[in-house]
């Protein structure tokens, strides 16, 4: 079998030009389905690369399929399926993004992860939490048989409504919907109100799955720098004047990943234009319940007419207690919960009890209360480490879990994770949360996971290589 | 204030024709939102209706979102939402099918349900699943901070690999991919597979929320009957020809709602023209485990490049397991697991533990062997019952949920299932099935809820007054 031949260059890695190179002749039709390659020791003299080397391409490639294999019997290229139609919103993510979406799912639970996007589980209340499962599950009210009710469980919508009420959030039962997760409630919203062609207003930089989201949707992008003072409120009303977008998603408090909150004049001044230029906003407030003393909610500020409130539990909770909702004007609720039926976005009854112990036993309000107090000083200790190591830090913490640190002058944030990820060390590289070239300056810390010496020695060791 | 006339007709009941009244007025602006309602005595006496009937139709006008009610102070009509661009989804689908999606989630649990859509919770091995739950919630292996693996847990992906094969569908473990529930697997799939425009093959009748999401997705829908002889094969090839559909989606496998399965030389006459006309299968394999002797699937008569393989739990374990499962051809198996990232379509670990523990220990072997033996028996007591009404019944019950009845002449489904919901019984009319006249004068029964006495005298009982 011929392989590809490839003439290695010195802008990124052996092991990912490998898996580039065989990934376009596995495209182009120059490997064919089924065929079998060399073993790892041959490819290695070929390529001239240590088996080391061939391996992490080989699984990467078997990551994405292209390749399979067979214990014993070697590697394979991968069959390709005949699709009826084939999509297009694979081709408008960049590679990046996808391997992106899966590396803090698959990479190992023991590694150091200050780029993680969640808490450390013993940070988590997890007592409280398998508790209140262990309950659930022992009593005899949990129908097993049962779908749960469409809009979502009515006594934990019931203490949603007080938990909102205690954030000056006001709403009826009838308009908090739970979700299954806040992504899918986002997706759910976004089949509501975005139709193909539609412009999003998104912050630069922001949560990368709402890039991934908004393209499946076929909506157009627009972005605009989150700035300490909120946004430049002059570029903002330009580009509301001239884009016209229909929708801005964001999140409001604790932005992931700078950490920024809007204060209540930044909001007041943001919900004014927005409503000058008829443009809705979703307000996704996933980290609020970190903040110790959290600024007003858009949706508090300006009500349901104008902001769609989206929340959950993942952070706070457990990723794997999978209850977010929902807070929405009445028609706006009523076709989310006709869209949950249609498009299987039910939501557990199991979950939703569970959830419903932990809010009003009053454990999750203590809860909520440590972690916040916790967050804020672990965050006040990351930044004292960030600035020593020479970073610089555009908005100041304020609680939550993240930091937003510019690296120091000409270190490369994506080659720091990528040395990182070979150590054993989860970063967040500034590119993931924006495509403008100024974010490969920056990088995302996880303040609870990166206040350990282990992290700061790991990562001052290896400042000096990602140049 | 004024308060929409109405004049009665007899062609359905007055609750409908007031909700439709006040709908269509609250539509067309003629009552204004926030405006107040005169009491329930007045808006009596105005109609020349009772207490109850203003009563139940105030609730569904709640349940609608259209009116607000406000404890002692009376009810209101509700304020819309200014949606920034509203989908065209709603009005795709009869106001009808909404309510129907609802209501079998909605009803009370304590009614007669010979139209449900699951077995009854005594059937259901619930002392396994709780069992199972409780091991799982406390095995210190349940990862509370974790998110899941992307393609789902892989141990539970090999127990399922081990379970097809036993159903002579051998597929690599990569190419299972776990989705929250079969509907949102339905749904994924559909987002990758489908455009706006492409035409989709059903079967009439078929699962009503396979119309619900196709009309989320914008295909042209084309039906064709199913019968005790698959079909009728040279309308098939016409269809195939003349319409070009590129998917036909169907539940091979006692079908909802006939029970019919494709018999082996039936599957292999429909693979062998939809192969011809390159129309890709989606097959639902919902029911296929309560099948006493299953006939093969399509899948694996044909392979995943022509048949995409759709399966879960929800019927047999529980609707709150949230464990459904795809098995693709390699490069859609990877979309998938992309997919389910970007929309929120992930799976609980914690529920593929439970539904691994239950499989891997064979206690759902041993289950859904005396479910499917159980259901036989009792289906030919509904048969013998159903006979002696005066029903047809085309399909011969072979085991499974449903039988798919015609009523005796003159009788109305849609009535009976009317006067049905007002006596505590659900029933589910041929109507909710297809759009078809003919699908008015046939009901399906579950043989699990209607191997009961209570439930043979509730219906006889209505029969007569349905005409």
């Amino acid at each position: 079998m011929l392989i590809p031949r490839i003439h290695f260059h010195d802008h990124g890695p052996k092991v990912q030009q490998i898996v580039d190179a065989f990934a376009r002749a596995i495209e182009h039709g120059e490997l064919t389905a089924g065929s079998k390659l060399p073993s790892v020791r041959e490819l290695g003299v070929q390529l001239g690369v240590g088996k080391f080397t061939i391996n992490e391409a080989l699984d990467r490639l078997r990551g994405q399929h292209l390749l399979t294999s067979h214990q014993g019997r070697g590697h394979f290229v991968a069959h390709r399926q005949a699709q009826p139609s084939s999509s297009t919103w694979v081709d408008l993510l960049p590679q990046d993004l996808l391997s992106v979406l899966r590396r803090p799912t698959v990479s190992g639970q023991g590694d150091l992860r200050p780029g993680g996007g969640h808490l450390p589980e013993d940070w988590l209340d997890s007592d409280a939490l398998r508790q209140a499962m262990r309950s659930v599950v022992r009593a005899p009210s949990l129908r097993i048989a049962g779908m749960g009710t469409p809009a979502g469980l009515l006594s934990l919508r019931q203490a949603l409504q007080h938990k909102l009420q205690g954030d000056g959030l006001t709403a009826p039962v009838e308009q908090i919907i739970t979700t299954p997760n806040t992504l899918q409630g986002l997706d759910m919203l976004l089949r509501l109100l975005a139709r193909p062609g539609d412009t999003v207003l998104l912050d630069a930089p922001c949560y990368f799955n709402f890039h991934a989201n908004l393209a499946l949707h076929g909506v157009k992008v627009v972005t605009l720098q989150r700035r300490p003072d909120g946004f430049d409120f002059t570029a903002l009303e330009h580009l509301l004047a001239e884009q016209r977008p229909c929708l801005y998603l964001t999140t409001s408090v604790l932005h992931n990943p700078t950490g920024h909150s809007f204060s209540a004049a930044q909001a007041f001044r943001l919900l004014q234009l927005t409503r000058q230029y008829h443009c809705h906003i979703i307000e996704d407030d996933l980290y609020g319940d970190l903040h110790p003393n959290p600024p007003p909610r858009l949706a508090a500020l300006a009500g349901l007419e104008q902001v769609t409130y989206l929340s959950g539990f993942s952070k706070t909770l457990s990723a794997n207690a999978r209850v977010s909702y929902v807070v929405a004007a009445p028609q706006l609720a009523a076709n989310l919960t006709n869209m949950k039926l249609m498009s299987g976005g039910v939501t557990s009854e199991l979950f939703e009890q569970i959830v419903y112990r932990l809010l009003s036993e009053g454990s999750y309000a203590r809860h909520r209360k440590r972690m916040a107090q916790r967050l804020l000083e672990a965050g006040g200790r990351v930044e004292q480490w960030l600035r020593r190591c020479g970073c610089e830090l555009p908005m100041s913490h304020e609680g939550g879990m993240f930091i937003w640190a510019r690296l120091p002058a000409g270190v490369n944030g994506e080659r720091l994770a990528q040395i990182g990820l070979k150590r054993g060390l989860l970063l967040a590289p500034g590119a993931l949360f924006g495509y403008d070239a100024g974010m490969r300056d920056f990088m995302r810390f996880n303040v609870a996971h990166s206040d350990d010496p282990q992290v700061w020695e790991a990562v001052e060791g290896m400042l000096d290589q990602a140049h």
